[in-house]
């Protein structure tokens, strides 16, 4: 028996135990670990109980047990969120609930173009299924070989993809979901238009696990494109790069699929310490953005749209350079540029994160006021700046300062924060744009946002989950 | 004074009218009236007092009293809802808080493509300024010259360009919202993604006023479509005009703009009573369809998406017959000629309305088994089926019988609505796709929902508005 046992009465974990059968009940320290822990070892916690339902049916027993005593419920699928919205508190008395056996993919409706998953789906899974039955799952990001469905929803997943297709949110028409006190909202609806009353849905989407237990989920799905077509650009400026993107848009409408953009310090990071890259552009420039075009028509289709736009990007220069994938192969080599940024930045040391939108008119701005206040709180600081623009959406996550010293910089992470959410909030942007708000975020959520924001949200908690058991500590 | 100014203190009365000053506080008989019917006669009800707010100040100052008194306030904007959701009860103790005089646009954003409109912005107000700024504001329905903004919100209202651009929770990012308390919820945000707890901008959304009042919102501009093209096709059954919609949405994609379905009786019906229009086809069919593609390219490339697709719908021989009109006055007469439907269906006779969804997929299965139950309801009646088939939702309107009696007819009403709506539930649908709830479907929807949903419903009411105080009657 670990210590941390001891914060759960053994009597109550038999119980629980009955509900999933002692092979599905961890408590032996070994089989917890992974569950309060993750991959990127962000987040820690502790627990003495473990339970693994296979049924919608034991989640809902479950829940009725943790109502009648009064126990905390941490729900948790893929165990990858960034916020640590999964993770039990150290206390121990706090009990996982892994959704990762609900993991059935029940229907897929081609007339309807809908996919219904249980919580527990792999991302990927559920992305291969679709495209093995000709359709687009579109919903991708960088965790999709574990993080799982459940999760998705409950902290409204955003990735690469949202610009065409919208985030988790958008993606889904109905849930299924287990009220703490064991209830189950049966809500697995296909309708384009359905106007009986209040959008329950949307709060269980985004609520991190703290007003009910998703179970299930009907989402969309989309033809598959015909034509794709994937180029990187370099640019003299963020300004061009917002540019670029009004023009691309306004030519290319729901066929630009994807406009991320990469700031020169990631590149130079990604070249220097990813294993296996190739570097897009012979020229260097300040910024750079993977432009993705998908059309709904042809390979032709694609082909000329993605030529037109940067063709005129070059003879406007807006863009500097550009280079368009040859293959497959050379796209994915783009994509994977991309998507090991995140990892290529972690040998220059400690970083301080930042997940923000802004407005996307006010993108620029936000890149130049941002610098000047992080340079004001950490001389030598170097921003690292990535995202989503076509979102509004940056990964802004600085470095220290070369040969600085990691503890060090990381002392300021709070002063650095401060200082890049004032920006955001001068801008009218949100401090968590697409990771939620987890344990991170609460804190400062709490003092910052509108106050009848927070007041409203009190009160949907107390109304959903008036004894406080799900998931504790998280989001309000 | 009229009677029902007896169901009003005019101490009461008094204290509102110094909010919003006398001119703006009605109380006469004369001036009431316009606020407590509506255009098609079909809700009455009865108030001394009508209050017109000027600025949010005012309506927060109306709210406050209405809590402090327990006095139920009626939230209005263009009277023009079909379900009665913005009428007082008979009763004559409701106020009616009309929002009409908060119509300004507070600003158009080009950059963020976005426009922040007041609640008492008339619709097609609105999509004016958005084409006077070079812009697209989609939501399209048949009241647009005098429903507003806060009801068209309130009511998450739909129309005909749903298919591509989504309904007015789907063109809204943010809100500004005045509490049962007179607190003001501030969230007038732009942002696309924004991942700060929970959702409540969607609960306001289509709550129907019985939340708070919607007093201003950001809502999403779009590119102006540079070609669009409108054809009118006649086809042999409601299986065609499905496998129509699949060939359209495949080869256009996003650019399908809409997909009305109109059957041979709306359709005859039309060029028997309407005036001035012109039969769109020279052969006659069991089904109609509207088809609009909008191109964000050029008008030849809308030219060529809707040439491709009749021209392949004829050599399939999913469509009999259709027609592409050549110009702006014949695509404007197309759409006139769906337009005047409802009204061309009066002369006809009493009729019993539905507004229904259900997957796609069900359409013809629901049109089939529909006909069948209301021939046992009552035989002779005649199903005048049209609507927003890409969207899943038909207007399923069942005109009396020829020469039938309209009062006996009408007595009916109820018992033809449930053998339709349980054919609606047999298939998964809403008995509400797109008009609410208001008081006409309140007892169908609290007998049939989901008991957890209309459970959580109640919860979030009584969340919101502890005191009853808004809108009472309707919804839940």
């Amino acid at each position: 028996m670990t210590d941390a046992a001891l914060a759960l009465d053994p009597g109550l974990v038999q119980r629980f135990a009955e509900i999933v059968g002692d092979r599905y009940a961890l408590t032996a320290r070994r089989d917890i670990v992974p569950y309060v822990t993750e991959p990127r070892g962000l987040w820690h916690g502790r627990t003495s109980l473990v339970l693994r339902p296979g049924s919608v049916e034991e989640v809902s027993r479950i829940m009725r047990l943790a109502t009648e005593t009064r126990t905390p419920i941490v729900p948790q699928s893929g165990n990858t969120g960034l916020v640590g919205g999964q993770m039990p508190d150290e206390g121990g008395g706090q009990v996982v609930l892994s959704l990762s056996r609900l993991n059935r993919i029940r229907e897929i409706d081609l007339l309807s173009n809908t996919v219904t998953a249980e919580a527990g789906v792999i991302l990927q899974t559920l992305q291969e299924a679709a495209a093995n039955a000709d359709r687009l799952f579109p919903l991708s990001l960088a965790a999709q070989g574990s993080c799982q469905i459940g999760g998705n929803l409950s902290s409204n997943a955003g990735g690469t993809n949202v610009l065409a297709y919208g985030n988790a949110r958008d993606l889904c028409l109905g849930v299924e979901v287990v009220l703490p006190t064991g209830e189950v909202f049966d809500d697995l609806r296909k309708l384009k238009k359905d106007n009986t009353g209040y959008d329950l849905k949307n709060l269980f989407v985004g609520a991190e696990g703290t007003l009910g237990v998703i179970t299930a989920a009907v989402l969309k799905l989309f033809p598959k494109p015909k034509g794709r077509e994937v180029a990187f650009v370099g640019l003299p400026s963020s300004e061009a790069a917002l540019a670029l993107f009004g023009m691309a848009s306004d030519r290319a409408n729901n066929a630009l699929t994807a406009f991320e953009l990469i700031g020169r310090l990631p590149y130079e990071f990604t070249l220097a310490h990813a294993a296996g890259v190739v570097r897009p552009l012979a020229s260097d420039w300040p910024w750079y953005v993977l432009v993705e075009i998908s059309s709904g028509r042809s390979a032709e289709d694609a082909r000329g749209l993605i030529e037109d736009i940067l063709g005129a990007a070059i003879e406007t220069e807006l863009a500097g350079d550009a280079v368009i994938a040859a293959s497959l192969s050379q796209a994915e080599a783009l994509w994977n540029f991309r998507e090991v940024l995140p990892e290529a930045q972690k040998p220059e040391g400690a970083s301080i994160k930042h997940d923000i939108s802004v407005p996307i008119a006010s993108i620029p701005k936000f890149i130049e006021q941002a610098g000047m206040v992080v340079e004001g709180v950490v001389p030598g600081a170097r921003p690292v700046c990535f995202g989503h623009m076509g979102d509004g959406n940056l990964h802004y996550n600085i470095s220290r300062p070369v040969n600085g010293d990691d503890a060090a910089f990381l002392a300021r992470y709070r002063a650095v924060n401060d200082a890049v959410h004032d920006v955001v909030r001068s801008l009218h942007g949100s401090i968590s744009a697409e990771h939620g708000v987890g344990q991170l975020k609460r804190d400062e959520l709490i003092a910052t946002a509108p106050p009848m924001s927070m007041e409203l949200m009190r009160r949907v908690k107390a109304a959903f989950d008036p004894a406080g058991i799900m998931n504790p500590g998280k989001v309000i």
